[in-house]
């Protein structure tokens, strides 16, 4: 294999890809070559407009991640990073005061912004900014147009009962702590895909949903039309890993997610809400974690080949390893 | 006196305005009130977009230092200031990198941008600011439209023989090491005065235009069309301190600037630059510090009201005294 096309949220997506790049370069993937080349898809739903800066989180934190800028504690944002303008903004009060917008980051903010600006696509933006990072992996955002998910949630104080907040309000201010009743992705319907995308699931020899959320990452690049078209459509094998271990999450807010959309919290059912290529769906395979491998029945009888392995990417040798597990389970 | 008026640069000016309102405070200004009100016309000409960013320097540095935020050793900037967008600009190799843009600074310039973008005129953005820093003095840019000042500076490889730099870049990349061949006000022959500024000097007890830079500080203010026929028609007195003490200024760089229009670098030239208010100038009174007293014949004849005292703004009582001698001046 020579191409491999991932389809990308933030945090699990970029620790995966660190993983699957490791794995790569030291040969510890079956049938890939040392010098294969990796294109990441990556979500833009969650971007925002913060104090006139456009924040792209998830094109962020892997270029920070694959490019070692990124603060591993926090997994998201820079390294030594400083927080003077977000301590001055909240002294001059404007709102939100909520979002962590560090120093260093507002350097990226603002080259982004002004590139934009001056009329360049997010594309071509994501390309310049990956100059200075080299992050390893052709990164593509999803789509050059805005799309923003936001989120319905219960309030009280409301005519309606409800209030709708930009995700990155429910996930950083509210810590995904209330219920989401619904999920909304402004503008997905009418974006397309960004320069590249359908090219590079096309002419990928492997396509992987990392253990990304299945709702408001991977759910809205597959979102964004002409792409789950092609994914449905490429000659690669297309394989997932399972971001549910148990009956939880490992990182983020998948089980909030998938509560609001009605599907339930466990390994298979997130395979099964992908669906097996030969079922109208966009998988050939699905891997699950060792713990939940009482599951693998109800993925064969829907169709996919399935596998339960060690899914905790506690570094980069056992990331590797569940990358070369994925490569297996579809070379088959 | 109730109400007093001040053209004012950046650093001279702000320093010259802690003075003064030390000497309201302290009831060391002659028929002057204690609870007198200060209108600041504050200088916009050295405005600058810098990584999409609207700075206003001279704005800027009033509202920090009378808002008491400003860096004492520097005399611009904030107080405990950090750098890392600085620093990540640089690397990401963007232009420019000579332009001084501390964090904290950061905030105020996206909280402006965002408010200029949302359709706020600069004065209303300037209030809002204010209204965090209580600078005790009323801000007023001298004018809500754009105008920028520009220098033309020997550059051997143009063809033209020269080259035409923003004047942030003259000043701080360049220091003013260079000849200014020429200096370009762009946009200021058509700009009107902002809101309030005419009224500030028509209904002014006292007009004074502090030791601000004569050419590219008061006098783009009085060059914004309305503003020098105000100074010139107001019933108040109008009296200046000199910038240039010696044949050097104090601060800044007033001497290439004089040189660039042809002004002789001397307190009484400057005075007789901006003229008798009886001879069609603007001024009424000139102080020139006690070494520059054998140019006093020069300023009498001219028909100004002029004195010599200690021009030296070393502490708060200093520039109180020179305040106080301002007013004596136009008293008599």
């Amino acid at each position: 294999m020579q191409n491999i096309t991932v389809l990308s949220g933030g945090m699990g997506g970029a620790r995966f890809l660190q993983g699957l790049l490791h794995g790569i370069a030291s040969g510890a993937l079956p049938g890939v070559s040392p010098d294969a080349r990796v294109s990441v898809v990556a979500n833009t739903a969650d971007d925002i407009w913060v104090h006139g800066l456009k924040v792209c989180p998830d094109l962020d934190t892997v270029m920070y991640t694959l490019g070692d800028g990124i603060d591993l504690d926090r997994g998201w944002g820079r390294r030594e990073e400083t927080w003077s303008v977000k301590t001055e903004l909240a002294e001059y009060g404007v709102e939100p005061t909520w979002f962590g917008l560090g120093d260093r980051d507002v350097a990226t903010h603002l080259v982004r912004t002004q590139m934009l600006e001056a009329g360049y696509p997010l594309s071509q933006v994501t390309e310049a900014l990956c100059r200075r990072w080299q992050p390893g992996v052709r990164l593509l955002p999803m789509t050059d147009d805005r799309v923003e998910t936001h989120v319905a949630i219960p309030d009280p104080d409301s005519p309606s009962g409800r209030r709708v907040v930009h995700f990155q309000e429910y996930w950083v201010r509210l810590r995904a702590s209330v219920p989401a009743e619904t999920v909304l992705f402004v503008g997905l319907e009418d974006s397309t895909p960004g320069p590249g995308v359908v090219e590079a699931i096309a002419g990928a020899d492997m396509v992987v949903l990392p253990p990304s959320n299945p709702v408001v990452s991977v759910g809205t690049i597959l979102g964004v039309p002409g792409i789950r078209e092609a994914v449905a459509a490429t000659s690669a094998p297309v394989v997932g890993l399972s971001p549910i271990v148990g009956a939880s999450h490992v990182r983020g807010m998948a089980e909030q997610m998938l509560t609001s959309i009605g599907v339930e919290v466990s390994a298979a059912a997130v395979g099964l809400h992908y669906g097996a290529r030969s079922a109208g769906g966009v998988l050939d395979g699905w891997l699950v974690d060792e713990r939940d491998a009482d599951q693998l029945d109800r993925l064969h009888e829907a169709g996919l080949a399935a596998a339960a392995v060690p899914l905790m990417m506690t570094d980069h040798d056992a990331t590797a390893a569940m990358a070369a597990a994925a490569v297996e389970l579809v070379r088959r």
